[in-house]
């Protein structure tokens, strides 16, 4: 990775990290090793990752490897038919605050589900709910948690909330300083109120996460072929820049699910996911 | 078809309309046909159902069994990346306008394309100034013409106008009462904004278009995977509901891209697409 010094004296290397899924066929400590090796200093956990790991030794491992975690992803997943299952979401989400405290983890990442045939402002009430009922735990576990707005396509089955708008309303009504939105290009790259929707969040201390990758043109799959940044449609260079202008100066977390990039040497891929981030920066006016 | 009278005074099946590529598998000639014999009254041309006839004959041919044409679809397509294949696109769609007019169709519908690599308000931009430019032609022809918004997953390579929100903006900017917006409940079902943007179209006079279909869970592909009415998780009926309360008195045009009912008996699937939007209305307040 190049030394490049960023406005405010950081290397670019000091905010990339990697989702696990991204490199979803390396387990937890071959993908530590590989992201060390490159100098990638961030590794976001997805929980699926965590299998056959206790949560405390895949703690072990990434401070030995000298990374920081900034996310454990996924929570939420709130919408169910009935009480019992809604109250059922809740708890699961309490054990994944425990792991993510045990994990050092900045934030717990939130897609908050959806399910067919109940109005959709309903099930945002049930998350408003849900997101209300761990912010006690969240403090005590001093985890923030962070509402991810997914993409319009994913209305249907899994996430009632698909803007920026809908999410910020939820953390309006839970009210909490620990609670926030992670802002991934791929769901609201289309979004024409993007630019101010991020410019609210910051406003409001409430930007806590910034996901990459790229929108395949034409895109073959609903959910495994996200492309490589560049490799798509998405400005990333001017998305990045309103982030940063929206006072964002978190982590820049690398998430591409794709059925392609998976098949490939992984190792290669980290090298091409890095070369590509430096390239938004370069693109970038920043 | 039932005979069940609405309030106001029409049949269920006064308003029934179905698009020649819902039954793609059908040439025009039979597509006629078969509407006819099971009482569907509204027939929107696509303009690859007019190869292998002239627009005079298909005129004829579906005046004769005593079919209207909601509309002819698709024109549109303004974006490009120079200006003289902008042009080129405004001419193609002027072409459009006389079919529109041979085939006695109230209106060409717009699909207003994207390219990737170019702001899609930039883009935007290109469309109102493509709309413009087809006004005189549209009311010297008297065919009106409806913007269609797409569904964000095609803000890639399809359309750069995703929400109701933006269509009525370019109607706002245009302001001839010749334009107008088209609304497909695939599209525009999960906008938090639906209603209210429907309400708007209704007090300006713009909803000239209501496009009927479902979306499947899973859906399976981007392009042709649609649901029959009923099969999916789109709420029709409350929106069917908030269309008429907007004032729409026009077709409800079934628009269903299928894969799978495209394989299978084209007579029967029209049975189902016919006993399907009966059950809209009975689900429904009215």
């Amino acid at each position: 990775m190049t030394d490049r010094v960023l406005a405010e004296g950081t290397l670019i290397g000091d905010r990339l990290a990697v989702h696990t899924q991204t490199t979803k066929p390396l387990k937890l400590d071959q993908a530590i090793l590989e992201y060390q090796k490159r100098g990638i200093r961030g590794i976001s956990v997805w929980k699926e990752a965590l299998e056959g790991f206790s949560a405390a030794d895949a703690d072990a491992m990434i401070r030995d490897h000298g990374l920081s975690v900034p996310a454990l992803v996924r929570g939420g997943f709130f919408c169910a038919a009935t009480q019992a299952e809604r109250q059922q979401r809740i708890d699961d989400n309490r054990r994944l605050i425990e792991i993510a405290s045990i994990l050092n983890a900045q934030m717990l990442v939130l897609v908050v589900g959806a399910i067919p045939g109940v109005a959709l402002e309903v099930q945002r009430g049930w998350v408003q709910d849900g997101v209300a009922a761990l912010t006690s735990d969240a403090k005590a576990a001093n985890v923030k948690i962070a509402i991810e707005p997914l993409h319009p396509m994913y209305a249907g089955d899994k996430s009632c909330v698909n803007r920026i708008a809908e999410a910020n309303a939820i953390c309006d009504s839970v009210n909490d300083p620990i609670v926030g939105v992670a802002v991934d290009v791929y769901h609201t790259w289309w979004d024409p109120d993007l630019e101010t929707q991020i410019e609210t969040l910051g406003r409001h201390n409430r930007l806590f996460a910034f996901h990459l990758c790229d929108w395949r043109v034409p895109t073959r799959d609903l959910l495994t072929d996200r492309a490589l940044m560049g490799d798509g449609c998405i400005p990333i260079s001017r998305i990045l820049n309103c982030v940063e202008a929206a006072g964002f100066r978190g982590w820049h977390e690398v998430e591409i699910f794709s059925t392609d990039h998976w098949s490939s040497d992984q190792g290669c891929f980290l090298d091409q996911i890095i070369s590509r981030y430096e390239r938004c920066y370069q693109t970038s006016t920043r």
